[in-house]
């Protein structure tokens, strides 16, 4: 497991007051769902299903599929270890730079792991290579670049290579406009899976809850090798209360990648951010010149910036630098609310205007 | 996985009034727990920390031993499964009739099974065959037998097998008086692994909330090959405040077990169940002379039994039947409180009564 995900705001006992720093959008109203597992607080003392049926039937419906296709787990990140663990020893490629976690997961199951570099996006020229692998993981949108590959591309790249098993993340699927794969195109192929998660969509990351869409075939393989018990008796009442419910006022994506790109821009118009081409609300940055801290500090790397935007500020945002084949210039952080997005950008302006200080 | 575990509740939609089935004892207090949860909602907006160093370090300074001796688990059974995986292909030997996981996580993982009969225990004669296998499992105090090891045995077994792993399932080990291994005993030894529940301590199934205990040298092998996340925010907030706070009213397990022996003679002298041996508040029941149900059905199974109390008076029972090398008579109880262990009885002598139906 690497040191150092997103999200550890349990590491700044100051106070964080804007959480950049994890993809997850916050500003959602968690009350209803809140209430609900308030009130179904007995649950804790009862075995959670061993399998959860209940909410893989209800996601079915929702699909319009058999739950045959559906496999629920604790956050997409079990699915991840289940998929690398059931075909072990494989040949896997993997879109890099991306989540580590395929990586971690693959070389704990003893796959031989290539690299595929895909910054900012594959071409044409690389779908001939895949049928070199047993497995290619692809984060769909991406992180940290927020990028998704064109969807006629990746069916292109499927059906030509029938052999490989493709994962798809789409982790991310909600928070782009981008096409992505559907289940019902999913579970149609014998050589995809398809990752989700509900911790994202809905922004509950402390219950752990995602899920995974594939063929039949595919799906008993990944069942067989799977844990009981896995996800607990709260996280399975939350995905039925939102299955059924929802979230109040849903996010307008237009609006909000509207938004994510005005931060972007504020950032690059700085000279001292390039930000990468991002298709969600997150976005990979690089510090290109030096900035300059008040401890008298002047540096490219992203952990100073982390260091001080916490330790100043209470802003919390992603050291993108342990990211395979990024370097320690990087930084990630995900659009939240205007008011956030503004203040952010006020602490950063407020920096760089004290580097006078710094070339006295 | 197997199907039918117990505290299969969810499957019984007339409403289940008092459950025998797991061996979770379910009186006790939770209410300051769940005040807490209630009060800590926000958990459910963060990501929980990759491991649970925190709950490791307040368990790690309970037993006064270094935090590289804890490692926090989805449940005992991710503790299962990360040992099988950790250590796969190797030659195991179970400890038979026991918990199904270990079996079923030696086959996902390819271990080389064999099963040691243990009813209603092992005799010193077994102590040489250890060196056979590179891994013993035993649940001590068992599930579902309900025997613990002699503790001098099991150490002389340890001892004398130093280049096998001896995984020490003590679920249990709160629930009975018998001696079993400390902490500190077990990370003595570079060939033992302590699983631990706080499930089963607490009785918050839903939340699912184990731990492993080991030599550093084990340990670290184990932590290499855990996924991250797997115990979400709030079964984490829950161990922390179990530990600070513990529950009120502490069993009293003298009282305990007086009262799981007064139920075990109850069935006894009904002349048509064996019940086997415990050193625990569970217990194995054959069925030794066929009972005769108002359907008119006359049957030693379990599973009819289950069926019946189940259905016409809310009462859950595990049929143990799937248990390797149990047939289809068996069931497992685990008495609750006098009142419902009274219920309990009421109900089957007044089915014992009604066999005269039946003959006529």
């Amino acid at each position: 497991m690497i040191q150092g995900h997103g999200d550890d705001l349990y590491k700044y006992k100051r106070g964080i007051v804007a959480n950049f720093s994890s993809n997850v959008y916050n500003a959602v109203d968690l009350s209803g769902l809140k209430r609900r597992l308030t009130e179904q607080m007995n649950l804790i003392s009862s075995y959670p299903e061993p399998a959860p049926y209940t909410l893989e039937e209800l996601l079915a419906q929702d699909f319009g599929c058999s739950p045959n296709h559906v496999c629920v787990t604790n956050g997409a990140t079990e699915g991840i270890y289940l998929i690398a663990q059931t075909f072990r020893e494989v040949k896997s490629a993997i879109f890099v730079p991306t989540f580590s976690e395929y990586e971690d997961a693959c070389k704990i199951h003893k796959h031989q792991i290539e690299h595929i570099t895909t910054l900012p996006n594959v071409g044409e020229e690389k779908v001939s290579g895949a049928q070199e692998f047993d497995m290619v993981w692809i984060c769909n949108p991406n992180n940290p670049t927020g990028l998704a590959q064109e969807k006629k591309w990746l069916i292109k790249l499927i059906e030509n290579n029938p052999k490989t098993i493709f994962v798809l993340d789409q982790s991310y699927e909600y928070f782009t406009l981008q096409p992505v794969l559907s289940i019902a195109e999913g579970i149609s192929y014998n050589n995809v899976i398809l990752l989700h998660s509900m911790t994202k969509r809905y922004a509950i990351p402390g219950l752990r809850l995602g899920y995974i869409t594939a063929s039949a075939q595919l799906m008993n393989q990944l069942k067989e090798n799977k844990m009981p018990w896995s996800v607990n008796s709260m996280a399975i009442e939350a995905g039925i209360y939102l299955l059924k419910n929802g979230l109040p006022n849903v996010l307008d994506m237009n609006n909000f990648l509207q938004e994510s790109r005005l931060l972007a821009q504020a950032l690059e118009s700085t000279g001292i951010f390039a930000v990468l081409p991002s298709h969600t609300h997150y976005m990979l940055v690089k510090i290109t010149e030096p900035l300059c801290y008040p401890s008298g500090i002047i540096s490219k790397k992203a952990s100073h910036l982390k260091e001080y935007l916490a330790n100043n500020h209470g802003i919390l945002i992603r050291d993108a630098s342990n990211f395979a084949t990024l370097d320690e210039t990087y930084f990630r952080i995900a659009a939240q609310t205007q008011k956030e997005n503004t203040m952010f950008m006020e602490k950063i302006n407020a920096l760089l205007e004290s580097i006078s200080i710094c070339n006295k």
